[in-house]
């Protein structure tokens, strides 16, 4: 299929929004919500880094939304729009073409969101595939790293470790479990509680390379401790010991939301509120890094707290 | 150099702007222009393709980030920010990285934008290098391809093929000519001359894949014809016959602008304002496609009007 056969005939039903303008200029063109900020983001997925080659075409879409929207719910943003950059190589044919962009259309849907444009490369050796997320926040209300205060309760969103034993099941070293499968290629980014969030959290992000090493990041941005009782931590499976806790601690691609409240904040009532399962793991402390405890005895530190880009 | 570093120590010093946050956050956050209509685009540079692997790192920065300014100014927009996508691979090495930042800070600063945020992305087999350009316009000033009018006159600015002789000349094919090799290797994106063409111009887009083939395009989206007089073109060289015509008319990457404007215009002050050379070479006529006159008479379109992407 010729490029413009495919952005005519598979994309441009993608964007059925005016700002997208049918996909035939240079730009997309929106005009924003009054009194909002703006939120952007782009991350980009590798086919053999960030996903396997034989991974389901519509979940790579997926994932490729997922965790793009993801940095706008660690923010407290609410999408508005998506531009795809899309590099592709001969492994993806016209038939992985079809079956991503369906995807991508159900996941978009899925979100209330839409394709505004974009641009496709093709030729590549392998896919590599961009998404910018725009969306907008309530001014003032933008969640980040910085900005966790001594005494303030740690949380997080949802389960711990699963998408890690996801992938192991994807790569055959565990037995197949559809659910922990789903949680590495089909991630849910918490957009209702992320919005939720917003004025009401006092520093937050997204746990992308595991759990550890991305609240080691927060502690270091807001220049404070966190004090983490790793008994509380909602593992995806239960774990039998010390190094099975590690394992899922240390894992990425959860995309779950890390968050700082002040204490006495009503974090019960807005887990209910917006459908997401929140604990509470440890309190933020003076100092810097991370202190862990397990059963009331320090646990040291492993050596290695998650995934480390290259 | 890790990621981190890279980030920490190369990117960051790009990203002076609050909407950045330092790079330390998840997604940038801009509080947009009270009463503007905001513009997207997304371009990928991919070497081999887009760009020569031994062109010089800060010349393909410069590339990335004017093919998608020009975007933004065939949309009568002004830029505000701009997002990276950066795969690497093992060839851009450290002194290619750090030359390539160091190209892409002095042309954010040449074009009055900023870093805002990104991601990026190693191992991969070649370079495949995404930006997000985001960009501001007067509610109803953006241009598209759709609006040309029966009767418009038809301009395009700078010259044209002179990108096509300089990759001749980058390839080796042509003799060296440090003119030639920039306009391939350093388009002008046409930011002033855009932004005054929002309200006055009837319809526009870029010179991406060509004159000829990008001129069959707005002529489609517009539902009119174009007649060009192919001796007013302004050709970056001197055509000693109608087959070195053609090459320049249907080279690509030269990045001007191609507009259509009401008859009466006056065109000459607003290329004075702007410094921005603008040639009459045709006019909106009825019916469909391009009808090509020399020396007053009609020229057969030929067989391929530009760069059409596999």
């Amino acid at each position: 299929m010729a490029e413009r056969d495919f952005i005519a005939r598979l994309l441009a039903p993608l964007a059925a929004t005016p700002a997208a303008r049918g996909l035939t200029d240079d730009a997309a063109v929106w005009t924003p919500p009054i009194g909002r900020q703006l939120v952007f983001t782009h991350d980009i997925l590798a086919a053999g880094i960030h996903y396997l080659p034989d991974d389901p075409p519509s979940d790579v879409a997926w994932k490729l939304l997922a965790v793009n929207l993801s940095d706008l719910a660690a923010m407290a943003a609410t999408p508005a729009g998506v531009l795809l950059g899309l590099g592709l190589s001969a492994a993806e044919d016209d038939s992985w073409r079809s079956a991503f962009v369906a995807g991508l259309g159900r996941a978009l849907a899925h979100f209330g969101t839409a394709l505004w444009g974009g641009d496709t490369v093709t030729g590549l050796d392998r896919a590599v595939l961009g998404l910018t997320a725009i969306g907008w926040v309530e001014p003032g209300h933008a969640l980040g790293r910085v900005g966790a205060q001594i005494g303030d309760a740690l949380y997080v969103s949802g389960s711990i470790g699963g998408a890690g034993l996801g992938l192991a099941v994807a790569r055959g070293a565990r037995p197949f479990d559809k659910t922990l499968l789903n949680r590495f290629r089909r991630p849910t980014p918490r957009l209702a509680l992320g919005a939720a969030l917003g004025g009401l959290a006092s520093a937050g992000m997204d746990v992308s390379d595991g759990l550890l090493i991305d609240a080691d990041r927060l502690a270091a941005a807001s220049a404070v401790g966190l004090a983490i009782t790793l008994d509380s931590v909602p593992l995806a499976l239960p774990a039998e010991n010390l190094a099975e806790v590690m394992a899922q601690v240390t894992a990425g691609d959860d995309y779950e939301l890390l968050f700082t409240a002040p204490p006495g904040t009503d974090m019960a009532a807005l887990a209910t509120a917006t459908k997401t399962p929140v604990t509470r793991i440890g309190t933020v402390v003076h100092g810097s890094g991370l202190r862990l405890t397990l059963a009331g005895q320090p646990v040291p530190l492993p050596g290695r707290l998650g995934w480390e880009h290259a």
